[in-house]
């Protein structure tokens, strides 16, 4: 294990090492990621005991059994294991023409993919996303500086290890994937202030963590993550299909940012529908939050799980088994409560009809937006981009899922004939 | 002329005016943009009146020549009005279907374009980017918080005027656009602060408000602009034609960022080649800065405008008639050259061996990598974009010349037949 490196000497060696891994060719990287797939395989026992000394440490401070469950690799590394396998499959982003405007005037114009550089990555607890991230940028060739948290140092210890054995034995740079090993915080705040060598922050945490990255960092910040995600049963909804995406939505994961927070009901349907919709959950222990008129409806029922709603409740991003559920009167308020309270994550319609599904794509304004499917597809796995390093929310450079090819930039390539410009 | 607002009521209804901007169609935003052509056709005479008021207070406080020269839209404001009948003509970048995955398992997937959403714009002296900008953004379905220069106030008051005018009669919102109306600079830091309401920061100035803006904000910026600028004469470059060139990235209109800064030279024609170029620009007024090698070889010629460079030269953008010339072993040594010292904006070399082409067009990592031409072609209107907002020299996003497109974001559209994920 390398000694402590200063995190401005770190970050140099990471920006003199992007420059060759943004040379590699696909061969060579993926050389590198078949060794760190195979390191992996051979270290397994060294990295679940590294894995269980930090559980046992997180353990006796009181982390909660969410976070603990987090944390663990126990039974998860084969498929850490076996998503190095598919980002090897992946195609590499890198050289590829992107764009081909020809000539102009007299200039032959191509604009070629390039890697970002190096990317800060800030993130907690899942000891995963080390190796996804390493992965994906290692693939796309860029190189990463991973601060983990600092509940599983010694488990990013022993990953980082092997993947920098795997750059080393494949004749890349092992500075392209270096961790920031100090559970000291001011050090976050320092690598936020590096624009001089890291050229993309990606946290991956809650709320607090995205906040703070944005007002400290004078490196470009990828947001994302949080979603108050809604759905729209409209007045021509299939009812029972409606019902199981509903269910899906809300209770399949439901400690994820695509889980759905707030259902929207039709007023023409709502009477029938919310009971069905809160039976079909509250037999998964779904806790309900109902606006006035949902209330009513439910107050008929003598209801179970059942609570009048708080203004508040619109604004929360539950991460369990909690739903929200207001009746609208059309298409038009369903779209005006989503503008007003959504992150802009992912949000859906449920409807039979053609122009309120058209009028819903076009005017909410989401990472995705979908017509009769589950807000839990928004993830790069599930939509074709293999795996992804992150979930965008804001609106500049990537939206929604972050696979290999939003790790990438590009350059302008102009020939000419001692071109002068008249 | 709207009375002072606060900027964050301003921000708001720009907000506000996004949505609806975002879902006009082209027809209305050209139809705003063809009555802003007619109302700076028809208000000629007060806009310059204006500009002249301004003109008179920067004279008196003592401008630079360049700067008044700058601020001052005598004779230009032809040129303007053109541009606005060229950004009419513009294919409208907003609800294209701009990637379209397809079938991802039982989903139907596409990526359809979206406007960013609300810009905030920060500029100094000159009055054609309020023009610019506004035209770009309304046709992309932006919304635009102006902040120009404080010595440009009474014009910029016109031109928003006869902005929001022709939105009004267009039906559109007129707080699309919107001028901050105050010399107070500390309203720049409150505009950086405002991430709720605008979506991306665009500086339009020199190096210090890039990083005023990067230090100071958390809302994304694209920061750019600022060129160090190299070509590399190559020992196969054709002589006469590079000396063309060199003159043209070198004087055609030194004061601009693409305008070339560092001379490289092959060794291997140095001693014949820095005089000729010596001469050709020498007639042009510049002066050189050179290296030991290329001083040398000067020193024999007696040459008048030749110094010797001092370290601290090869980091400077020289915005002026001014040349930096170094002599180097070959295109690796060139290229180590440039990743050290440019800007990543535009750098070029000239030459007839196609393998130090390629090299040089895979490795050096700039916005724009030129062969044989003049970077003076770094350029929305030369690139093919129609226009530009800005030139940015960061990975994020966009890089080199931004138009319309560049103003976009994305969304995902995704549609089932009331899918589920397994």
């Amino acid at each position: 294990m390398a000694k402590l490196i200063t995190l401005k000497k770190m970050a140099e060696s990471a920006k003199l090492a992007s420059r060759t891994m943004a040379m590699a060719n696909t061969e060579m990287k993926n050389h590198a990621l078949e060794l760190l797939r195979q390191n992996l395989q051979s270290s397994h026992q060294a990295i679940l005991i590294a894995n269980s000394e930090d559980i046992a440490e997180a353990k006796a401070q009181g982390l909660s059994p969410s976070m603990l469950d987090r944390l663990s690799l126990q039974g998860r590394l084969e498929g850490i294991i076996a998503d190095i396998a598919q980002v090897i499959r992946l195609p590499d982003p890198i050289g590829e023409v992107c764009e081909r405007p020809g000539l102009v005037g007299e200039l032959d114009v191509i604009k070629c993919r390039t890697p970002l550089g190096v990317l800060g990555v800030i993130y907690e607890s899942r000891p995963n996303v080390t190796i996804d991230v390493s992965a994906l940028s290692l693939k796309s060739g860029n190189c990463a500086i991973l601060r983990g948290g600092s509940e599983t140092l010694r488990t990013n210890q022993v990953l980082v290890m092997a993947i920098q054995d795997s750059l080393r034995a494949a004749g890349l740079p092992p500075q392209a994937i270096q961790l920031v090993q100090t559970k000291d915080r001011a050090q976050v705040r320092k690598l936020l202030r590096l624009h001089a060598y890291i050229d993309l922050i990606i946290p991956r945490g809650g709320a607090a963590l995205h906040r703070y990255c944005r007002e400290n960092s004078t490196i470009p910040v990828i947001t994302g993550g949080i979603g108050i995600c809604h759905l729209f049963a409209d007045e021509t909804a299939s009812v029972e299909p409606s019902i199981e995406v509903i269910v899906n939505a809300k209770t399949q994961r439901p400690t994820v940012c695509n889980a759905l927070d707030t259902l929207l009901v039709h007023r023409g349907i709502a009477a029938s529908f919310i009971p069905q919709v809160v039976d079909a959950l509250r037999a998964k222990g779904v806790v309900f939050k109902l606006d006035n008129a949902a209330w009513e409806i439910m107050q008929k029922q003598h209801a179970a799980n059942c609570q009048l709603a708080q203004p508040g409740d619109w604004n929360q991003e539950w991460l369990s088994l909690v739903l929200g559920v207001k009746v609208v009167a059309d298409v038009g308020e369903a779209i005006a409560h989503i503008a007003a309270f959504s992150t802009a994550h992912s949000d859906g319609i449920l409807t039979e009809t053609a122009a309120n599904a058209a009028r819903f794509v076009k005017e909410v304004d989401s990472a995705a937006v979908y017509v009769n499917a589950s807000t839990r597809f928004t993830d790069g796995s599930q939509l074709g981009l293999g795996a992804e390093v992150a979930i965008s929310t804001q609106k500049l450079h990537a939206r929604g899922p972050m696979g290999l090819k939003e790790l990438t930039s590009y350059k302008w390539v102009i020939r000419g004939d001692y071109a002068i410009r008249p």
